[in-house]
């Protein structure tokens, strides 16, 4: 399966100023080994994205709950004291074909994703998207298998609420996530090629059979 | 014009954990008089939107670079150098029936809002939006004379284009703003109704004529 070389991407004339495809391509498959992270390769597609004029999807900043602002001159505030905060929100969401996408990315080194690294109110937030027809997901790393999968949040909200249940599945297992996800392939450009899998994949307001 | 009496908002189980519509409605006229922001105006009209399940949008977090970071303990970070980053993207966004929202909210104490108040890349992510398909608009509240005004991001992308040209206007004034966007009414709940626009005049992919 090569998702990437069945689109016929636009030639943007933007693209030029940030790579040069023919002769730049850089070896993401190579990066991931190395240890790119599953961050870096989104961030990298979704700029891929950006620049073809394929869709509009950033990554949100970090919230951060500022304590102490120094002003050092009038220019520059200089943070001096800040925490970080609980996300009430999935990290990724913008606007591709006319729908919304909203997602949370995962990486693991284990074989199987606990649960409890999703917070309940990203759980919550996710149940919410999918109520007003917008596109929710989770793209999981298992670094351990170097694969990727793409996991409909529907999934991904059931199976949390079960888990909180006794005898029931704690985590998503790589095995779990093959048989009700949709495997990503590293590509070269963009890297994770999500949105091929949206394209195939999603229809009339819920995700298909592969 | 009233517009929130023109929608029948379900009745969500989940407001009452956080208004008693009935006793508890705060008069959000006299709070924006008293200097409530429009930043804290919109944050509550997405709160009510939220618990209502009219639609799901979200203040993005404030963009920081971290620069330094203490770990006093295992469980707690503390930043103790950071700087606020220009954003490249629009404050808000999310999904509203179907449809990806997309804007931005601007104060301002004078009798015209200066187009240097947006940033290049803003200007840039409203056209990449629009291109997508997403509702895209800017929020401006003239202070001095208490009135919000929706403005389709199309007028904000051309008009800042052209205030690069000599002769040109540099801002948009309350007047201009009355004439090409529509007019919001302040009101208790949700005190910023600007969804109500977008049901109105949002139609086909564009807005369309008051």
């Amino acid at each position: 399966m090569s998702n990437s070389r069945e689109i016929s991407y636009p030639t943007a004339k933007t693209t030029a100023k940030t790579y040069n495809i023919k002769t730049e391509t850089p070896n993401f498959s190579n990066m991931a080994k190395r240890g790119m992270s599953l961050e870096s390769l989104i961030n990298t597609s979704n700029e891929f994205y950006l620049f073809q004029e394929i869709a509009c999807i950033h990554k949100k900043p970090t919230p951060i709950q500022v304590v102490n602002v120094e002003y050092k001159s009038r220019a520059t505030a200089r943070i001096t004291e800040a925490y970080y905060t609980t996300p009430s929100t999935t990290d990724y969401n913008g606007v591709f074909n006319q729908k919304h996408i909203d997602f949370e990315a995962k990486q693991t080194n284990l074989s199987s994703l606990p649960f409890h690294n999703f917070h309940k109110h990203q759980i919550e937030h996710m149940t919410r998207v999918t109520k007003q027809g917008g596109i929710c997901f989770v793209i999981i790393y298992f670094v351990k298998f170097d694969v990727f999968y793409l996991i409909p949040s529907t999934f991904i909200v059931d199976a949390y609420a079960k888990s909180k249940n006794e005898g029931q599945r704690k985590s998503i297992s790589a095995k779990i996530a093959a048989e009700i996800g949709y495997a990503i392939e590293l590509n070269s450009f963009p890297p994770i090629d999500y949105l091929q899998i949206i394209k195939q994949y999603y229809q009339g307001g819920a995700f298909v059979g592969k």
